[in-house]
């Protein structure tokens, strides 16, 4: 197949490119291509989605899949909602109606989030949950899971919207999410650092490594058309776990005491993102999608994608 | 109350203004106003919603409400797909920036539309019915009620998305409604021609007067803040009836037989306009909104609302 990756230099795509390239031929297309340079196989197209020009680069005669990972993120889009706005709707919009154009009903996944059900959290969230973002980052993908949903529809496109929970460990750099402080973690213990926790040992989270996102989109590319059906979005398992919890794990795989971390809460990130209440996802795990299983293997997957990517910086 | 009106040149924004008037201070916004110039008080702003000045000169030092009925409607958004993404999504949003930073969330009554549901609609409507459009027109209206939905949820604004039904009788002139048969109807039994009808006498719909919705929308400017709650968004009541009972009663109140009508059923619009179920709207009838009653009211209002357009043309 030929598959077109948005957001590919980013930390889910560069994975994911790696992987996919052996079986399919990847157009790769992001802002900043420099951490695909080793990565041979795939055509890079370095621009911003908001250009027609990139796009249409990218899209060429056609694709038979897209992967849409491109996003100006949660904390980001508050930022500058401007910005979030032209990459998360009309970016998206814009990549939506070129592959449409160029091709009969290509296969369209698209990195949706489980912002779109807003916060505070109803007790428990399942596949008939209502969509109720407070996030502006939230309520574009509601928006574009919509827009995809009727271009589904009308069979103009094959879509589905995974929403992904957090994904483990992130690079240190500065990724514009409010949720970085998860992966921050990791990254403390590897170096010994004190770190300090900016929601409670008591904080609930929906979780996933990196290695089993890129697992789950690779899945996703294998689904049937139509496999996904109404309402052609769904909310991918992930790991529920406290943050006491996973720094106990993280302690115990780094080989240090938990009490690295110090915790000094703060009031909206604890209720932004540490109030995620018992998840079911019987929709996704229907098709095949599956979380990490344990929050052992979790914090391994997790640890294993940093060193990954550390050889791969010095190789 | 400070008021600005969009769409306020159309069917149903010049009975707005013309109803407004009297108690408020009316900013009509239109692309084009003719059809206001006879009702004073009223300041007219002729321009289009996509330009920013237009916008500013609407917003000027802000508003206490706004009621927004321009769009660009179901057939002439299919007809031109990026005109009505430059009204209906990037204008609303242009719309609601301007009014939000001109002054702390301001009311915003959004008219969207029975088509967020979608077709084939389900064996019933009611306030929990999932919204899947098919039309981009209903994707558009509900992508927006999203948007204010989350922008009502961060206290920027007050919003309510209110869903009509079909508004009977609109002008014979070119609407870009796929919907404009219906009160074509009503014109040909005025005139008494001969009239094809493109549904059959048993399609099934959902109707409203112009008179109704005026005053339904009269009565939302009076509602508490916050009255309307989760999700921001509410379909309002109408009379179900079907084309042939419709048909009946035109004849009857025109004086005519039934037999003016010949049946020549066009399958999309028979698919699209004649199989709206039975409608529940408790949300809607709990706030005190209501439609004409009966198919007797609801042709006489038509009826009425066709004359009273004839005599200010000439008056």
């Amino acid at each position: 197949m030929r598959i077109i990756v948005t957001g590919a230099g980013g930390f889910v795509g560069r994975a994911l490119v790696r992987r996919l390239t052996a079986e399919h031929i990847i157009v790769a297309l992001d802002r900043a291509c420099d951490s695909l340079a080793n990565i041979p196989g795939a055509t890079l197209i370095e621009g911003d989605l908001t250009d027609e020009k990139v796009i249409a680069a990218a899209v060429g005669e056609g694709c038979d899949a897209v992967i849409h990972l491109a996003t100006v993120p949660g904390g980001a889009a508050e930022q500058d909602p401007a910005a979030g706005w032209r990459v998360n709707i009309d970016g998206t919009a814009a990549l939506v109606e070129a592959v449409c154009r160029a091709r009969k009903a290509p296969r369209f996944f698209f990195a949706s989030s489980i912002a779109v059900f807003g916060d505070p959290l109803p007790p428990a969230v399942d596949d008939d949950s209502p969509l109720r973002p407070r996030m502006l980052y939230g309520a574009h993908k509601a928006m574009m899971e919509q827009w995809l949903a009727t271009m589904t529809r009308r069979g103009a496109l094959d879509a589905a919207s995974l929403r992904l929970p957090g994904i483990l460990a992130r690079p240190r750099a500065p990724s514009g999410m409010k949720s970085a402080f998860m992966s921050d973690l990791f990254h403390a213990a590897r170096v010994r650092e004190m770190f300090v926790a900016p929601v409670s040992p008591e904080a609930m989270m929906w979780l996933m490594s990196r290695e089993r996102i890129v697992q789950n989109l690779a899945h996703a590319l294998t689904l049937g058309r139509g496999a996904v059906g109404e309402p052609f979005a769904l909310t991918l398992p992930a790991v529920r776990c406290s943050f006491g919890a996973l720094v106990g794990e993280v302690a115990r795989q780094a080989g240090i005491g938990a009490d690295f971390v110090r915790y000094a809460p703060d009031v909206a990130l604890e209720a932004g993102f540490g109030r995620q209440p018992p998840l079911t996802t019987r929709h996704a795990d229907r098709l095949g999608f599956t979380h990490d299983g344990t929050v052992e293997e979790l914090v391994a997957a997790a640890f294993r994608g940093i060193e990954a990517e550390e050889s791969e910086k010095h190789a």
